[in-house]
């Protein structure tokens, strides 16, 4: 397995000699392998790691999880960092978590200034996503999920063991009789996810393409590379543009870009975009080519769009 | 039916009144309707409506087809034009039947003066299609397969019966007392299309999403409209880049764009990218990155790439 791990660490530049490393540790096996192969090229590549784990308190078990972590980091001898972390249950509890771990990997990171935050998501974790979010619906944007290295608000995540399957990853646990903590899930739709995991994925394999896995990755991949660009150019045409968007000016941008200046406003009021669908995006094309002027299209977390005689304008309404 | 037809006809504005259309009837159940279904409409819209039917001759039967959709158009008293295509057996006969029937549709467009072409295919085939895409390991090109309306070397292909699913083309039929031929296949990989249609969407729809099919639908438009854009740019970069690639101009381009220039390239050389694989694409990429002067990558079909001093170049080679 660290074979695989030192080629991806090549392959995808993933890091340098003598950086500062955040390692998210759940205390679940893929995050355990992860810190032991960091670990373990660590002398080689002057590696300076700090392991960061977030005690979510959404289960029992949870303060076990953060004690036998921070036993790990004391046992290899490398600083530990955690917190525990108030997750509101309103909205999807699994996206909250993902954001309350990834903000408090950025505190830590910033705070050692590192650059660099490591996670443990293996082969298996990005096939099964990529298909979820096939199966739910998804543009570019979802496709491109997990990705083995991605610049997020400066720093840049890291995900070195998204070249190994999982099943390779318990040999190598087993082999270096390392006992990580089971019944660890960062997931809360666990339920579609091991549906996906146990009966979907293997009758894939088995009656489809037994490369399939490799299909999605390679699809990811597509997906992120195109997105990037994408995201680049509609990064330019949002400030052209400005919080006024001229119908004129955005007339004259092709509909991939159109959409992407939507989002973008969407998410500058927002933070995220979760909830939009293509259907909303739909309407906004609709406001925008058909409705008269001083029509409104509500979209998810209380963001509307209003037509005016020149320009399009995303706001927030004040109640909710 | 009719009713889905018609709003598919105005969300894509695919027909303007008065229009001549070049429709392609195979002789089976979809291309039946939708020739029922145009007719059902050419006195609203002033249409031009011109049967055209290519016999592929791979299959017993297939002249009776031909007289089939001969016969029909008879019965509606319009223009005909049928031909018999010689399809090379070598790589995949699917592909090259397709293209057989595009390229007579042009001809017969070109012939008669007419700029459109419908075609028969449904919702069902789009969701399978987007499918067997996602299985087979595919990008953004792949995925924005099938659409309602495309242009292709100055026509335009459209596709009216996009929003109807088969069931309801059948009930159409039925209810009509038209009777189309059976068993009549464009489709070679019909085994693995099969196994979709009769196991894997039922399954998908019942077990993981009840709204697959329009969830594939979305993704197929989400990448049609990005990958317009990005195709639209990468041409005028292809076109700025030249014959030989300068490496510095190509290391300047996000890789995004590098990788369809040498698509771009690459269908330059051999009319189409189709056996094309990321790993060939990555391949290029290391090429370009790594490995030294005078290095050369083989590609299908006979093209390669020469890593040169300060170029790139992509050539054919004599003997294949």
């Amino acid at each position: 397995m660290l074979k695989k791990v030192k080629e991806a660490v090549r392959r995808y530049r993933l890091i340098e000699p003598g950086e500062k490393i955040v390692v998210g540790v759940s205390g679940g096996p893929d995050s355990v392998a992860l810190l032991y192969c960091l670990y373990a090229l660590s002398r080689q590549l002057r590696l300076n790691l700090h392991v960061a784990h977030l005690d979510h308190g959404l289960r029992r078990g949870s303060v076990a999880d953060a004690r036998f972590v921070q036993a790990l980091a004391v046992k290899l001898n490398l600083p530990f960092s955690s917190a525990r972390a108030r997750i509101s249950r309103r909205g999807s509890i699994e996206e909250a978590a993902r954001q309350a771990r990834l903000d408090f990997f950025f505190r830590v990171a910033k705070k050692i200034k590192a650059k660099k935050i490591a996670l443990g998501h293996n082969l298996d974790d990005q096939a099964e996503t990529v298909l979820m979010r096939v199966l739910r619906g998804s543009g570019l944007l979802g496709l491109s999920s997990i990705l083995p290295k991605r610049e997020i608000l400066g720093f840049t995540v890291i995900r070195p063991l998204l070249e190994v399957r999982r099943k390779d990853i318990e040999a190598y646990l087993k082999r270096k009789k390392i006992r990580p903590r089971r019944d660890i899930s960062n997931s809360w739709d666990i339920y579609l996810r091991n549906k996906i995991r146990n009966r979907l994925l293997p009758l894939l394999e088995k009656d489809y393409n037994p490369g399939i896995r490799q299909a999605l990755k390679n699809l990811a991949e597509s997906a992120a590379c195109d997105y990037a660009y994408l995201l680049a150019v509609a990064r330019k045409s949002k400030a052209q543009l400005g919080r006024r968007i001229s119908l004129k000016k955005l007339s004259k941008l092709p509909p991939a870009l159109q959409r992407l200046v939507f989002r973008l406003n969407i998410a500058a009021l927002k933070g995220n975009t979760r909830r939009l669908s293509l259907q909303h995006i739909r309407e906004i094309e609709d406001l925008v080519a058909r409705r008269p002027v001083g029509s409104i299209v509500d979209l998810p977390q209380g963001v509307s769009a209003l037509k005016r005689k020149k320009t399009l304008v995303f706001f927030r309404k004040k109640a909710q």
